[in-house]
């Protein structure tokens, strides 16, 4: 699992800081989160393919979420773009994007296909063989969703050495490796374990960036290998966080803490800040596993 | 008058080129023009302070030239901004900006008022007592704008040395500058030319892009000081340039010399050439004065 940060910075684009984007990879597919001013070129700068990326999820829409977008989907078809690309975001996003295509007379060379949402509660809103990706409502100034991006448990490891031993023949393979014990032609049973070892463990990554406080979404990302959460601030700004429902350091690790995840990245820093080194170090006070996020920094886990 | 470039290429934005975007500077007034995205980040990277801008002309909806205008407007609503903000562009340009702010819940702190225009004809935009802006209706595949910048013709300077020889009291100085002869006590007639001379010329900026080749636009902006013309495309793309409504270098120079302009400004390029230099030679060829955009350039006129 590969996170590039495009953007982590909070309210405006600036000479040497971005909104809001990132690029979670996992089981070698590419999901676009959030699209600030910007991403497009950010993408360019950290040489991801744009022919990669198939899903954009977005919070919510404040600008230095989203305004990235109507310029990356115009740049697709000014590509030629043919592949569907498929945006997951809150309602009213396809009447954004719809309406300027619409008054620039121009239409997308691909298929693009919204999936709107407005549910409360938690949502599957994508899954394939290998990731599902669900939904974490968040409480923000206006309808927001973090996302959690779950790997699906893989397939047990085939003990090739063990099952030669056994002469098993090679059509049933892959029976074994979904977790099915062996009856062979004498009749003597081989049970899985026997013949398989466990499967490198799914990872999973939960993005939960606007939000004030809250120890609800605790559940959905319980033991996470990654938590991104936003700290906009620091405790000395708690109650500027609280107004404008955003979280500090301190909450974030809080959250992290509680949530027992393995690690956690902090990001949409508060322009106002001259370091970012201060998040870290007040964070860690109530949680260790601490990264800060930078734009054009990438994570391997 | 100054001219600064924030951005001079067609289509997409890029790891080094921006999508056009300027800020004409007369008589003490800024005019930004086109809003592809990522200026605001131009206008911070080229020091253009934000509260100095009170007027955004838009020429067409195409995205390069107006995809950077809700992040603007979103950013001086963050700053705070109070003073009006006037924006000049195509119908349509209200309810895509009105749509985003609605759908975020954010409101602008100061008096944001739309312009929409929608005339075939040239029409005057807008008005004060030093600059007069009109459209110049261009050929392109949406409906699409240039704008005219003419500064208006000053007053007559006031020759100190002379009125003080004929004794004439600073309460008729205004009346002088403003043209006036001026009748002594003694009666004697004193003609305005032998008390004043001639103010410095107004200066005229036009700037024409998107468009098609188009001599229907010439009586408008002849001999104005300088051209800003569009040039996307070489004459060897000269079939591309018509079929896409573009310009070649060669037609933009066509332009200049049949409108007789002072100086000719090359801009829009294509991201297909390595070299913009080539641009300024085809050019050369028709007309001799020409200078070529380049993204963070100012001219001085």
């Amino acid at each position: 699992m590969n996170l590039t940060i495009l953007g982590c910075y909070a309210a405006t684009p600036r000479t040497f800081t971005n909104p809001t984007s990132q690029v979670l990879e996992i089981r070698n597919r590419l999901f676009l989160i959030d699209c600030g001013e910007g991403t497009q070129v950010q993408l360019r700068k950290n040489k991801i393919r744009f022919s990669k990326i198939n899903h954009i999820f977005i919070s919510h829409l404040h600008g230095d979420h989203f305004f990235g977008l109507i310029g990356l989907i115009s740049t697709f078809a000014l590509l030629n773009r043919v592949t569907d690309l498929n945006i997951y975001g809150p309602k009213g996003i396809k009447e954004i994007i719809q309406l300027q295509l619409k008054l620039s007379n121009s239409w997308t060379s691909y298929g693009l296909f919204f999936h709107e949402l407005e549910s409360k509660e938690t949502r599957i809103v994508f899954e394939d063989e290998k990731v599902m990706v669900k939904t974490i409502p968040l409480k923000h100034r206006v309808y927001t969703n973090g996302f959690l991006f779950q790997e699906k448990i893989r397939e047990r490891k085939l003990n090739i050495e063990a099952v030669e031993k056994y002469g098993i023949e090679k059509c049933y393979y892959q029976n074994i490796k979904n977790g099915k014990d062996i009856i062979l032609e004498s009749g003597e049973l081989i049970e899985n374990h026997l013949i398989t070892s466990d499967p490198v463990l799914p990872m999973s990554y939960a993005f939960c960036s606007d939000t004030a406080y809250n120890e609800s979404i605790i559940p959905m990302i319980n033991n996470v290998d990654v938590l991104y959460h936003e700290a906009t601030f620091l405790d000395s700004e708690a109650k500027l966080a609280q107004k404008t429902m955003h979280s500090t350091a301190k909450q974030a690790a809080t959250i992290a803490f509680k949530a027992n995840v393995k690690k956690l990245i902090l990001g949409h820093y508060s322009t106002r800040y001259e370091s970012i080194e201060i998040f870290r170090t007040e964070a860690e006070v109530i949680f260790q596993n601490v990264l800060l996020a930078e734009d054009g920094k990438s994570f391997e886990f």
